[in-house]
């Protein structure tokens, strides 16, 4: 298998000409450009610092189901009572910054298409997890291996998406127990951008390594990231056996987890936007400390998930400003310990692709933009509060993920972008269109939608009336018909394909 | 007159307690307790201001049909060359810095609605200009005096928003040439927020101003602010005789000004960001200096209307990140001048209230919100690039503008709001639904929206399954059937009234 990966190294070139051919030229990451916006003061985030080290000493956090976790702790110097563990302030923080990477490279099997995750990069990455999928033809129902695929392939195509995802969408056709080999396979397949592992059991997460190696090759997953995977807390202050088993494969292997509190405020964290990110940051602490006592060095994600929950129904809401606050406060945290962060996407509640939807989207988006957010899951399809993956919202979304490419791209302060010879070709009264200096650059001058219609009235009318959603159902259904799948070795399909058979073929399926 | 004035003043305990009783409770605008976003460095912006000073010395700004306005600034010490006007570098920033307000009180009737503009406070305003109107019930229809007026309900109504704006729509079922003094009559008499005045002459501004006069008496006109208005510059680098005689009108009479570069970038300024935002710079500082020039220290404020134009078919184009760029840099530069800062708003391209209209209103509004815009003028009800106003579009950024109202109120860190007693009550594995500190706290811990749909799938469908639009289509009707007009004098009603009769009277309809 290290020889294939080897072969698979030394086509690298090939592979980059051939992904130039296939996808439309895009940076495979973006290189921020603009200052970060700080919400909060230094006092204030020393504070939420200050408090978060009393919740891990004074309250302390639950490790269920894993006596080897506990040991770890223990041997670290934590207080280990029972399944709760203790830790003396600034215990964490002292582990995490001998050993986590601040940032780190994340292997597609298209060299071109790696990632770095950290410092002032952002990776936008399609929504995780609904069980349904919602298209304006049929409306909604629960997804399948085919919608899972049709996700991929329009991630893989989208410009503005630089990440494959993991469960962008939950295929329920496929057994529960099996459906991780499809969903690792068809990241594989159809995208050659980097992908996120199983996490719903450790043998499920070995396996999504072990397929990882048929790709790459051994030596190389063990010293390289070649997967994200997402490990949720079970807010608050608990880590539940499955996802400490999921970690525990994932940090041996080298892997990057992203250790997420999964909070919907007022309910699994308090009712406050500063007690909801003493919470986060005690949560994060704990989780990332625990990657770096089981293989230090291994990459590792301050990951958060936080939305509101409606006082008057108990639902959860997006594109709010308090889960805004609570962004732009973690991220600013997670800079101050020195790990990548994971926030933000096109969050909202709505069940359509309709006002709401796009309002607690761009809300969330633009957050998460300006906050600073490395690692941005559900940056595109997410519905009903992750319940619904939208092909329409998809299309949608991901016209908005290329105008954070551009925003973060910042101000051009070059002396052409300054324009003074268009001023001096034209003057007062003289309009710029056809100026020698406008058609220099009007290719590329304004960030063009792919998505929205700008023309008159008169013209929107003669071409149907269509409203953002009608446009976007016909964008993703051309995309669709458009696929080109990227090359991939016959030889590494086929090693793939056999591995699914084989592991599919030696146990019975589940619906667990 | 100001024996009314007096009275009106003497009046104002009662006032303000009777407003209280017919309107939801809020602030008469937002004191902003976050930073600023700052996009771009110091050296940036003094690059910019040093290439807008050229373009004021070398190039200059044309002011068309005002005899008097060269002659002013020619006094000035500017070099005047027919109608060319060019300004040695520095010369307007001394001018304006010598008189002009950082920020100033806009009086209200009811003085609990007075608005302070400048500084950090930002005042949320409805969109201005659209000869249409837009709803679900009868599709876009060229609006009239009734919609006018209820949009002038709406605004009264809405929490989030804090004046009641100028030309919410324009009503052309009325004569051009009389219009102006219904719109001003209808501003006090269904609303007692503070309000803009007409600028299509200089006539028209004069009638606003003595109608303004009939309400708070002469004498407290000529010292306070009572009317912020608009006055756009003809970009590229012309005023044109129009805007300066209504320019001229409100400044010899102590009322506010907003002067405004209207810029589709790429046909009037460069196709860069940087490059228009000099552009904005010179228009507003010319302006601006005029303004001083005619009575030092009258109320003005830097103004920027942004659009980037497609260069595939030429049209406007609303919430890409270009015109964000646009106003994180002219906010910058207007704090530096030491003016306030209008810009941002609800600005969207779409001709429906679809997600299209939300995503270009939220990447912009958050925008404006961010970089500190004192007045946000278009904040609720723009579509299909300021030629409609939208019924349905107006209740949703409503609810942004409330939202905004708690974004810029920041994160609160009391004791009360770090939770730790909410933490000490639970711990791991505890939800915080019951907690004490949860329930002394959910009423007003998260923000609720007034039109969203966060309920789950199957209560939304047993509702009718209803998007944004349908659900804001059954809230203004509710509120215009609900709608009380706020106490106004009947002396002045009828003076108002009177003025409008024998004014109307004394010249024949016209429709320019």
């Amino acid at each position: 298998m290290s020889e294939r990966g080897a072969r698979r190294k030394g086509g690298g070139r090939a592979g980059r000409r051939e992904a130039r051919n296939t996808v439309a030229t895009s940076a495979p990451f973006i290189e921020r450009k603009i200052p970060y916006f700080e919400m909060l003061s230094t006092e204030a985030l020393e504070l939420i610092e200050h408090n978060a080290d009393r919740l891990l000493a004074e309250i302390g956090i639950d490790f269920l189901d894993d006596p080897e976790v506990l040991e770890l702790f223990k041997n670290a110097g934590a207080e280990v009572e029972g399944t709760r563990v203790r830790f003396a302030p600034g215990l964490c923080r002292s582990i995490i910054q001998a050993s986590a990477p601040k940032s780190y490279t994340q292997h597609a099997r298209n060299p071109a298409r790696s990632v770095t995750i950290g410092g002032k990069n952002t990776v936008l990455v399609p929504a995780y997890g609904p069980p349904f999928v919602h298209d304006l033809d049929k409306g909604r129902r629960y997804a399948t291996i085919e919608d899972f695929r049709n996700f991929v392939k329009l991630a893989y195509m989208a410009p503005g998406l630089h990440h494959s995802g993991g469960t962008v969408c939950e295929p329920v056709d496929l057994p529960v127990n099996k459906r991780h080999y499809d969903m690792v396979y068809s990241h594989f397949k159809y995208s050659d951008k980097p992908l996120m592992g199983s996490v719903t059991l450790d043998s499920r997460a070995q396996d999504s390594v072990d397929m990882a190696k048929l790709v790459f090759g051994d030596e190389f997953v063990d010293q390289n990231c070649v997967l994200t995977s997402l490990i949720n807390v079970n807010s608050p202050m608990v880590f539940d056996g499955t996802m400490l088993g999921s970690l525990k494969v994932y940090a041996r292997n080298n892997q990057a987890t992203v250790i997420s509190p999964f909070i919907l405020a007022g309910a699994m964290s308090p009712v406050t936007v500063t007690g909801t990110v003493t919470q986060i940051l005690a949560e994060a602490l704990a989780g990332i400390t625990l990657t770096q006592l089981i293989r230090p060095g291994a990459p590792v994600v301050f990951g958060t998930f936080a939305a509101a929950v409606s006082m008057a129904t108990g639902a959860p809401t997006f594109g709010t400003p308090e889960p805004s606050m609570v962004i732009y406060a973690a991220a600013a945290l997670a800079r101050r310990l020195g790990v990548p962060f994971r926030s933000g996407g096109g969050l909202c509640a709505s069940k359509l692709p309709d006002a709401q939807a796009a309002y607690e989207s761009a809300n969330t988006l633009q957050t998460a933009a300006l906050a600073g957010v490395n690692f941005m899951l559900h940056t595109a399809g997410w519905l009903e509060g992750g319940l619904a993956m939208g092909y329409e919202k998809f299309i949608m979304d991901c016209d908005q993920a290329s105008m954070i490419g551009v925003l973060l791209n910042g101000v051009d302060l070059s002396e052409d972008a300054q324009a003074m010879s268009a001023f001096e070709e034209g003057g007062p009264g003289k309009h710029f269109l056809g100026s020698a200096h406008t058609l220099k650059h009007f290719e590329t001058a304004f960030y063009r939608s792919t998505v929205a219609d700008s023309n008159s009235y008169e013209q929107w009318s003669a071409e149907g009336s269509l409203d953002t959603a009608q446009r976007a159902n016909v964008i993703w259904k051309k995309m669709l018909a458009d696929y080109e799948a990227p090359a991939l070795d016959p030889a590494i399909d086929e090693a793939l394909l056999d591995y699914m058979r084989q592991r599919k073929a030696s146990f019975e399926d589940r619906d667990y």
